[in-house]
């Protein structure tokens, strides 16, 4: 199988790369090193299957030099993808996020390639009410503009597909966590109990409780999707959208109290704020149905917990050599 | 009221440009001209609430020249508005109808416009089978670039809302017609019948069966709602979406039939296609549900027949001084 992938150098999009390699792929990789890293591409270097290019996937230019190359899928990770700096700043939320898409779905129109997998997000339910929200829901009104971005991009996806001949699964991730973090919950903490280890600053009042997903169980969902999901020739069939995450879910209060008991052996003292989010855009709460996914024989190996907690020891040793 | 307004030249942005001005309003109007005409503007020159800028919407220049202006309300009319056009072309649909939304959000959070009015379309609920389409709906999967466009302009209102402060309305119109008509079936059917009045070639087998809203009944259904939807402080409340159409469906081949009998006398034959739908991304049925507009009090007051019949007309003496 022959990859092109975008977003090569982030959590995903390295771990993508390992499995891929591993299973006799080829992967070319591109990523504008904005969030990601090159010290996550680097155990690929010279594997034979594998090339890296730095670049913005944002502007046309990006495949302008694959012309005449082929490849079996486009696997879009590419994306702003740190909610609040989205917040701040959303005409680089368009940017990074949607129009990323966009020229990767002209690209995919350009070098005919057939199949589409796109990374999608829970923020594209916003504040719905419904727990676990399924994929067909009524209500679709991003909260942030990460959110926005990403469901900008979907929509898309979804007509390119009946405009042009491809297949797409779309996957809506929980909050994806391993060893390689390049921003959230967990980088945060870590980062700021590094600068001060008596105090931890938590954003909001702890009571946020999310669906998070092992970046292993990520990636292993995708291409498990990606090899047992019909194609079909229906705009139905052809283009699918997935929640992929695990059915349970983490409060911030636990993984403060977890951060602080790894990082400082509980000596740093938790200090909560009184708002119900983190950052405008935030949603309190998401919990994903998984049943979709699930009814094509894939289920993750970690629980909500276990990737939370476990991304908190790999990514201090990744990180900072603990 | 001080408005804002974006696709002043075209077909919806005339008439609204008319009402307001008759209400005693001040308009302040933008267009690109690339498918809005001056003609549809001139007689609105030399009024003295009303100025008029050609400008290209999808760029942040637009609105530098306002900074310490103060308006009630953006209406943002501006988009390419022919879907077999973003067919061809995916990238002007990107520029005229999203990043025109994009950039006229950071016109309005810049400015600080406390609320947003949008002309959004049935084409956002791309091949959803439900009839009519209530506008909380599972299936949001456009089919079109175009209809993709729209929505994720909506989905960027809706973040905007959150983050930013204002409020917004989301008018989801079926097709509308009228006396300036820029595009669509009728100004199509016309301009091939002057062409040749002994033959009109129908693209599709000519049972697509649609939605049409005569211009007059959306301008003032959206004037409606503006003034009688109640604003609250939850995302819910400000922002707000509203299908805006009439209850009826009107087929292709009735308006075949009536505008070839209107232009020729019947002396043209109609020669039908095979398809059920006119060209990609093309929806061969679109019916919606108006209830929650109605519930409102408002009601339009041409059928979807009488707004075709009264269109093939009086688009006919306008463009064609017949």
């Amino acid at each position: 199988m022959k990859v092109l992938l975008t977003g090569a150098a982030g959590l995903i999009g390295s771990q993508m790369t390992e499995v891929l390699l591993q299973q006799g792929a080829s992967v070319l990789g591109f990523d504008n090193l904005s969030l990601g890293s090159l010290k996550h591409v680097a155990p690929f270097s010279g594997h034979k299957g594998y090339d890296f290019v730095k670049a913005d996937i944002s502007k046309p230019e990006w495949y302008a030099g694959l012309k005449g190359r082929s490849f079996d899928v486009l696997i879009h990770l590419a994306a702003n993808s740190d909610i609040s700096l989205g917040h701040a700043n959303p005409k680089m939320e368009l940017e990074r996020t949607t129009l990323t898409t966009f020229e990767s779905l002209l690209a995919a129109k350009e070098l005919k390639i057939p199949h589409f997998i796109f990374s999608s997000t829970s923020a594209v339910y916003g504040a719905n009410p419904v727990f676990p929200t399924p994929e067909e829901t009524t209500r679709l009104y991003p909260v942030s503009n990460y959110g926005a971005a990403k469901l900008a991009s979907e929509n898309f996806i979804s007509s390119f597909v009946e405009n042009y001949g491809l297949s797409a699964w779309v996957f809506r991730f929980g909050n994806v966590v391993g060893e390689k973090l390049t921003h959230g919950v967990i980088f945060d903490f870590i980062k700021k109990l590094k600068a001060n280890d008596s105090e931890l600053e938590v954003l909001g009042n702890g009571l946020q409780n999310k669906t998070y997903i092992d970046v292993t169980d990520c990636v292993a969902g995708i291409l498990w999707a990606h090899q047992k999901a019909p194609a079909g020739t229906k705009h139905a069939d052809r283009f699918q959208v997935f929640n992929l995450s695990t059915e349970g879910s983490t409060s911030v209060k636990d993984i403060a109290e977890k951060t602080v008991h790894h990082i400082t052996r509980g000596k740093a003292k938790i200090r909560y704020g009184t708002s119900s989010v983190g950052w405008v855009g935030d949603v309190p709460k998401t919990s994903l149905l998984t049943t979709k996914i699930q009814s094509l024989g894939w289920q993750p190996k970690f629980s909500s917990n276990d990737a939370v907690f476990n991304s908190i020891e790999s990514y201090h040793a990744w990180a900072y050599g603990a």
